[in-house]
């Protein structure tokens, strides 16, 4: 049984300022839950079905874990349907950038606001063994409940840090390109790609701001068909594509 | 003024029943109701506010415009967040698949679950020229308001077939070779592209039914990075790196 108290708590985690102050999250679904039970970072506390704490003994192991009806669950969860566990995780503490240790092309996304393009890009940039991505800090909390959700797990693997984009692209060190994904620039197909590089990608609605496009060494473009007739791709497309071709 | 039967009658548009019933839909937004403005797609009636109708005067001529206001348009908006337009579309002639004009790939979708998903993939296949998408008959309504929102205006363009797969699958002309995506097949990047085909993706949840797999000539897959960790990719993003891989 719940406490009161404890579902209010859980409860106040979907929105950042009480995440922030507790300094923990919410994690649901099996996947995602058993991602981060084998993650670096600190699981709290759990609360499940009956069945999925039976099936995952092993998993838990060391954890609290508290049986939930699926009444509990539901009134807990921040999802329109519930999931038959979840975790409330530690956040894990900011984290400088090492720029040394980098390997491959670091995503920088500027503004981005949907929490379903943030957690799907996490999800992509995971598979493309992507380890960091850098938010500005006008983009969309990596800790939301859907952002978590849309990530399936890869929170768990993605480093995401928060930072003033502007002061970041001033520090880097000045032998790393910076791709910038615009509507004219070279087609990513024949641009060259090099082993290290930043590629920055601009939010749903605005692009990238203006204030950062001298920062850009290279703009690039998804070649739309000749036949072709949307305007734009939706941003967590576009940053798959350019994923994918840039890890050739 | 917006009477409560018309207001009833638009909000009835949210359930794919009624749209069915009607044979109409609701396209929220700027550029999704002047996509379907320019589309072949008949426009039945447009509620705008006063801004907007006289902004547009000359893309709605000859249409019923109604003014409204911000309260009105949320009372039959369908989204979180109601946009400045609305518009009711007429719902277009089930089509037969004409399998000579076809150029290209085309995309067949089985059992895609999400709005925003089905609507990703609608604006995305747009975007690579792809004029023709196959839907399971459990794939979820493109005319659902949030696949209309998600599209950006594509499904004006984009023609959306609901058929039973397997009699398609059957019926298909046999030059024509399907490309099945799975998460043990040939890469993307090595197998061969022909001018044209099918493509073939499954449901968030299950992949590919078995009792279409037996229709595949070749499967295909996404290469993960060998430092990746993620278990998929989000059904959106992987169609979107096939059309883009097999667009070139």
């Amino acid at each position: 049984m719940l406490s009161k108290a404890k579902i209010k708590h859980i409860q106040s985690l979907r929105l950042g300022k009480f995440r922030r102050l507790h300094n923990q999250f919410i994690a649901e679904g099996s996947t995602n839950v058993l991602d981060f039970l084998k993650s670096n970072l600190k699981t709290l506390e759990v609360f499940a079905t009956a069945e999925w704490k039976q099936r995952f003994t092993k998993e838990v192991r060391g954890i609290l874990v508290t049986e939930a009806s699926t009444k509990e669950l539901e009134r807990i969860s921040a999802l329109k349907t519930a999931a038959e566990v979840l975790a409330v995780v530690e956040m894990p503490a900011a984290q400088e950038i090492v720029w040394s240790q980098l390997a491959g092309i670091s995503l920088m996304l500027d503004d981005i606001k949907d929490p379903g393009n943030l957690g799907t890009i996490i999800r992509t940039a995971d598979w493309f063994g992507i380890s960091q991505l850098i938010c500005s800090e006008e983009t969309v909390d990596a800790y939301n409940p859907k952002v978590v959700q849309a990530s399936m797990g890869s929170l768990a693997r993605v480093e995401v840090h928060y930072k003033e984009l502007e002061e970041i692209l001033k520090e880097k060190p000045a032998t790393l390109p910076v791709y910038g994904a615009v509507l004219n620039g070279i087609s990513i197909r024949e641009v060259e790609k090099p082993e290290k590089a930043i590629v920055l990608i601009g939010s749903e609605a605005h692009g990238i701001s203006g204030k950062l496009l001298k920062y850009i060494d290279e703009k690039i473009t998804i070649p739309a068909s000749s036949g072709g007739g949307a305007e734009s791709l939706n941003a967590s497309i576009a940053t798959a594509i350019i994923c994918y071709e840039f890890s050739i």
